[in-house]
């Protein structure tokens, strides 16, 4: 078990490790590690000869008013909690190792990132696209582990692997989820608790979408309006319901088969933003 | 000596060759080879156990007004070429192998790409760093070989290794030049005779700004002025003259102790657009 805080030294162990033959496997986070997390790092040890989990709270993908200077920081917390899950190295460099000094080349999505969440998030996805693609090169992954829950981020690193050859293979761990299906989240606990009791609709909206998509005679203008219905049926507040291509995240307006649909919302409860999702792959 | 046209051999064969700890080089180009990209692929030779030539006309580097259509191509002529400097590959892929369908991810160089050359082609030094970067992607090479002719290139690839920490060495190769000091340019035999009389005063410019930065009492601002004097003594018309730092392309209006300067300039003579330039490290 090994903390590495430079990357010349992850980069140069990682070239050791390729050299030696070994398969190396990446979860990138930003530290605060929590369950969702740590079934993330079960995973790569699972899949891999070394695990590295990678903490860096990247300041590119904080917007103006995000939480930056305010977003937890702990690290011989999370390297207890990581090396716990079995994970090999933990890499985690300063701010001044991964942008040693003035601007840098960026990575830019496109319109890919502008939608969904990127539409409150100006810059936020090409933040991310771009440490990734950093932490890429510096750690050389066989294969990299995201949570399904950001489904945007993962569509984005999938479109990122695709653009620049990357011989990375994203795997999207699936979304855990309490007895009665709410997304697990550590915001879950700012919920009231008659919040908490209305909050698993969001859920059973998917559901809905997900059978409709599969076997249903609505389309998807019809799907979106039962979705806002159900929920509005409680306090949630709607910032989006969308139904798109798992891809392009280009709202789709028809069935079309074989295609592979991302449903996704983020409703408000009081002041808990909650976003889940599901993918459906219509026959 | 292979010639390859898909990204996944090209990419097969430099991971075995990695694997084979053979040292890579690359020498990337857009075909239409001369003596300029020889002097390059011998150099890669001479530093490498394979010496990969990529060909490939690259459409995102070329502006809506610019030649993509009308860019010469000759594939046989430039394999012969490559292969008799020495190349062992020859990687040529298809516009559909590099960028199969839709959009993609691109890199972003900033202002970097805004100056100099980038003011009258908007776009083109995010297309170079893109397909650059996708390019050491595939061949992964230890060593990548560009003209210094085109120095805005130069820092630009330089600025995408240091941002994304590319494992790459990047090695300009010095200007070839006429006995006269006008730099070799495939577009020197449109200069009509009396044109082709005037155009070494462009070296005379780059060298005086040289003597002076090293030794002379003229400042940034001075240097500048003499050089347009001088150039404006001829039938040339100034596009710019640039002293600027050589890593940021910021111009310089004092001299700093150890600054590596860039001195740049881009004149027409007739219909005709010169480039040149030299490098000053300031005592």
């Amino acid at each position: 078990m090994s903390l590495l805080r430079s990357v010349s030294d992850m980069h140069r162990l990682s070239t050791e490790l390729r050299s030696g033959g070994k398969r190396i496997a990446l979860v990138p986070t930003m530290g605060a590690l929590h369950d969702g997390h740590l079934s993330l790092i079960r995973a790569a040890v699972a899949k891999s000869d070394v695990a590295i989990t990678s903490v860096f709270v990247n300041p590119t993908q904080f917007g103006p008013n995000d939480d930056y200077d305010r977003y937890p920081r702990d690290l011989d917390h999370d390297c207890a909690l990581a090396f716990g899950a079995g994970s090999n190295v933990v890499f985690a460099p300063t701010v001044e190792e991964m942008y040693p000094d003035g601007p840098v080349a960026t990575v830019d999505v496109g319109p890919l990132g502008e939608k969904l969440e990127g539409k409150s998030r100006p810059g936020h996805f090409n933040g991310v696209a771009t440490v990734v693609e950093k932490l890429f090169r510096i750690t050389m992954p066989h294969v990299a582990f995201f949570g399904q829950k950001d489904a945007q981020q993962v569509a984005v690193i999938r479109f990122l692997v695709k653009s620049f050859d990357l011989d990375v293979e994203v795997i999207p761990m699936p979304i855990v989820r309490e007895a009665d299906g709410l997304a697990q989240s550590s915001r879950n606990m700012f919920l009231t608790a008659s919040e908490r009791a209305e909050a698993p609709v969001l859920y059973r909206a998917l559901r809905l979408a997900a059978e409709q998509l599969s076997n249903g005679a609505a389309d998807p203008v019809g799907i979106r309006q039962e979705m806002k219905e159900m929920i509005s049926a409680t306090s949630g507040v709607i910032d989006y319901i969308s139904l798109a291509d798992a891809a392009t995240l280009e709202e789709i307006t028809e069935k079309q088969r074989g295609q592979d649909v991302l449903v996704s919302l983020a409703v408000r409860y009081g002041k808990t933003r909650l976003i889940d999702n599901c993918h459906v792959r219509i026959p």
